[in-house]
């Protein structure tokens, strides 16, 4: 037994008390955990808008806690390899800075061209005719998010693991319970809560800032080459350029996030695109400011690869011991980390409407639920994370090689779209905006291929696959609502209601109320009535009969006898038979009687043959089905009222 | 992603594509799986009957390969504490011997009052009016039933690892995949294939006897003790009485499977009685010898605990080394452990079987499936024990807090049972059959209850828990029954179906090909028709107004607002406002279009509002509701028809 965590019991009480409850009261369940609906017209309700500084702490989370477990990747590749490849971490953190720059501008020209935010999807729709491309952006951008969720949940509880060890062994399930809560802050919508978001990511901003200025004094102090420092400039025969694209390309995972400021113009003050460039300028210069420097402790400090104390928790601990400067650092990189993921579930629910309006995705995703956010966008999101946390033990640097891919594979087509849009708008310098864009392009198309090819083995090979069959699924889905839509249309003037003779079948388990009801219904309405008993057994099927001449006969009773305990078989044969009669009606309507318990368990004491008949029916065969409910536990009635 | 096993995708993959088979054609998939359905007539073909010692051979292997883990979990609880307390496993395994025979003589004498089988619950069921005491026999067995699986299983994978290390990562999943082939044999109904069953057990039986025998020779030639022997007699100071009890209650655990014979005497060629005692016989002969010789050997040799290699195989490669004879060992205890699981899957489904009937349980558990078992209950258990297998990561020792208690409860109950059958009929020396017993009853009871206190904090709590909640399901589940038999009861003399005025509802999505189906049923009927449309904001509203007349206003039409994006709340307050008209109906009908796609994954791709809505007016309100089913991608019809 001591195997087996005391986690268990609780886990398992927990569900069942929750699962009571849900049972008891769903609908009073749903209330206590997203709150009460919210009206359509509240929808449109204006926002607080937030000036560049807010706006770019509001949303500085998600680009900027990626610093976090970047970094941390990238060294982890190089010092797999070999110890003394460690110094490569700084070359390869400056190409990022640069990448970080060129991406900062693009996006800023980005912003100025749909102020009315948008991102790759709605770039390339608006400036490729062909469906795909655009489909190929946003397919991109929906697995990233998923595998953002994923990602940040997992880095954020390795930081707290790594403040309390104790909770080594739950690192999966804080990881769960961490995406449920923000599954459930956002069904219940946090429109004008995006303010309070603001103060977790300024003290983290400032907490990595001081603690890389505190390196630096300390470098000032001690000198570059400490004690500890991994040899500069050595180049073991083991590295290959292999690998240093590997390590490149992990550490690239500290650019994904950059999109979030051109998605959320919308919430900036006016001048809203100057306030937003602004607020870009500034997550770029503190991001690349962290990153260098960064990087350059974790060189000096030769920080290990720890599976359960994050580098950026070492180095903090270096630094700072285990006193509070560090446990705030290691809560607030837990929350910014959250906050991260947080964003996601706003970006994913709302493109993933984006695409179910235009038709491509099923339209389940673009319907606001109570709250008024798109829940089904929400759920799925929430669903799918928990899963890839699940499947990967919630451990970061397993989640890295699917991670960025489409985040690169999105950055190219919004930028070949931009390009396209200067060529066609011809407004100001274009041709040099038009030639960065494309230079930017191609650079990202390349960290695209050079994740694909060297994480291939590792699991980019799933992401790579997964992301044609959701293009190809887009295209499917909307090929069917096409269909639909002219399958369903009605030529006016031809087309009109018309009354056919109608047979009504009432199927019968035997002699008792709920049948009284059934063909009470049936008699009431203007058409042939006939009962239909399936008999399991010839003993039953004689004392159908013998009971129904004891009722009086009300109506023709045909009884079928299922000799393998199949309903559908010998109602099938029925039906195909009544083909071939003479006087056979223009349509068939099934009366199936149904028990309707009072309380949910009660559900599981009962066979549910008319449900499965019913599903069978409409399924199967173009016949009408009604259900009759018998509501048990009620005082019986004379005639079915309201 | 070097700590993801590569199984993973390999799972996966191979789940998609069961899925994408399932998905294409479920029909064909059942069929591959369990075979053609059988037809009922063939239920009561004879089954071949067996002399007693083939029968002996088909039903030993659930109580004799208990010896693969009890004396194991004994030794356990012993090396844990203390290694000088090792030597106590005999005198334990003594009185586990002395329990056995007294556990068969009153098991025979069961066997001869009930020659029909029947095990504890009908036992208790004939002789005690009331009924919770028959329940708690048949919970405490249902309960210890789904435990044996998980036991059996987790120690014949415990067995397979053992002599393959490499296969320990995939201890879960090898329980899981040996569980869901048991599930699949049984599904297809194993009949008269019980014959096969006998020769690996008969393998089993001899290989121990073999092993034992080896032992013996090896101790005849090295004498008893030898250089690695633990000390005889020693009392360290912190054996305690409560860790003797704990290792004795563990150790019992070589006791389960007792009752196999007694339920399945019909099985025996005449005179079945005879037959079944001697297979008692030998039985409980073959059984107490291996338990003494084997835990003999294990404490001669000294042999540890240890979580890859169980005590069986380092027992066998002491003396054979890793030769044929250990490799055929292993393969025989696993099958046998696998066989033993199975025999469970003919006891819970036909006990649940045998409870459904009496109208405790589920009907669903008495129906019996396309081959004839009672699929129902099979599925059950495989999906209880996999759950039980997942949550204790396929560890015997972890299990075995829980296992037994039940077995023990209801060896009491039996007993008692048979004591006051004895009482009743005073046949023959009825009162030296009642003395014994009487005896055995307080013996069980006692072991019952010193697993309940020794293993209580380590899991037996939760069997504590489950069987009175099982019970007091049990009866609430027949009172469930009961009052819906009262309920339906029709006075035949007085009721009679008769029509009613009934008002028709037509829900409207929109005008289209759909509506277009359902208003000309509705209008074949002979009742009065009105078409209501659901509208989110005022523009659709107005929208469907004006298309309506353009359509030639076939009948009235109500329009309702829903400005919380919810369809039940609006139709059920019209449903309210409706109980006031001045001629309100008798009786309301509701006609739900529904479009069907022709492939399932279509489903996902529409709303199913038509669905949610009728569950909900089924559920809530007393109104019959009718689905018409529009079937896509057909061609387009003029009326519907077959």
């Amino acid at each position: 037994m001591g195997r087996v965590p005391w986690v268990h019991p609780v886990v398992i009480t927990l569900a069942v008390i929750t699962a009571l409850v849900v049972v008891r009261n769903p609908a009073g369940f749903r209330r206590f955990v997203i709150g009460r609906p919210l009206r359509t017209r509240d929808a449109d309700s204006p926002r607080q808008q937030l000036g560049w500084f807010m706006g770019f702490a509001v949303l500085a989370a998600d680009l900027y806690s990626s610093v976090a477990y970047g970094p941390e990747a990238g060294l982890t590749e190089l010092q797999l390899a070999w110890h003394a490849a460690q110094w490569w971490i700084l070359p390869i953190t400056l190409a990022i800075v640069g990448l970080l720059t060129l991406l900062i501008v693009t996006y800023i020209l980005g912003v100025r061209a749909y102020p009315g935010g948008g991102g790759a999807y709605a770039i390339a729709k608006d400036n490729f005719s062909q469906h795909w491309i655009a489909l190929l952006a946003a397919s991109a951008l929906l697995t990233d998010y998923i595998l953002t969720v994923a990602v940040s949940v997992s880095a954020g509880v390795a930081a707290v693991v790594s403040a309390y060890p104790m909770l080594a062994p739950f690192h999966v399930l804080l990881s769960v319970v961490s995406i449920v809560l923000i599954l459930v802050v956002n069904l219940r919508g946090v429109s004008d809560s995006a303010r309070l978001f603001a103060w977790p990511t300024l003290l983290f901003i400032i907490t990595m800032l001081v603690l890389v200025g505190t390196g630096i004094v300390d470098v000032g102090h001690h000198g570059v080459f400490q004690q500890q420092t991994p040899p500069f400039g050595t180049m073991p025969h083991a590295l290959t350029v292999l690998l240093l694209l590997k390590a490149f390309s992990s550490a690239c995972s500290a650019l994904t996030g950059l999109e979030t400021i051109s998605n959320s113009v919308p919430i900036f003050r006016h001048p809203q695109a100057e306030n937003a460039v602004r607020a870009y300028i500034t997550l770029g210069v503190v991001t690349a400011i962290t990153l260098l420097g960064f990087s350059f402790l974790l060189w000096v400090q030769n920080i290990p690869v720890n599976a359960h104390n994050t580098m950026l928790s070492q180095l903090a601990q270096r630094y700072f011991g285990h006193g509070p400067v560090y446990q705030v650092m290691m809560a607030v990189t837990y929350i910014v980390l959250i906050l991260a993921a947080n964003s996601t579930f706003s970006g994913f629910p709302q493109l993933a409407a984006r695409m179910a309006n235009d038709g491509y995705l099923p339209r389940a995703l673009a319907i606001r639920g109570d709250r008024l956010v798109y829940s089904n966008g929400i759920l799925l999101l929430a669903a799918l994370a928990i899963l890839l946390v699940e499947i990967f033990h919630a451990q970061t640097n397993a989640l890295i090689p699917l991670y960025a891919i489409g985040v690169f594979v999105s950055f190219t087509i919004a930028q070949v779209g931009l390009a396209r849009r200067w060529q066609r708008t011809r407004q100001g310098r274009w041709r040099l905006k038009q030639a960065m864009q494309l230079f930017g392009a191609v650079i990202t198309a390349l960290v695209a291929l050079v994740f694909a090819v060297t994480k291939f083995t590792q699991g980019a090979w799933v992401v790579l696959l997964i992301i044609p069959v959701l293009v190809t699924g887009c295209l499917g889905v909307a090929r069917h609502y096409a269909r639909i839509r002219d399958e369903l249309r009605i030529d006016r003037k031809l087309k009109r209601p018309q009354p056919h003779q109608v047979l009504t079948i009432v199927f019968a388990s035997g002699i008792h109320r709920v049948l009284l009801e059934s063909l009470s219904f049936a008699q009431s309405l203007g058409t042939e009535t006939i009962v239909v008993y399936i008999g399991f057994d010839e003993a039953s099927i004689e004392e159908m009969e013998r009971k129904w001449k004891e009722w009086g006969n009300p109506c023709r009773l045909v009884t079928l006898y299922s000799e393998y305990r199949s309903l559908v078989g010998p109602v099938a044969r029925f039906l195909q038979r009544m083909e071939q009669w003479e006087h056979r009606p223009d349509a068939v309507h099934v009366i199936i009687p149904q028990l309707i318990p009072t309380k949910p368990w009660q559900y599981l004491l009962h066979n549910h043959t008319g449900l499965i008949l019913s599903n069978w029916l409409l399924r199967h065969r173009d016949v009408v089905v009604t259900t009759v409910p018998y509501h048990l536990g009620e005082t019986p009635r004379k005639v079915p009222t309201l």
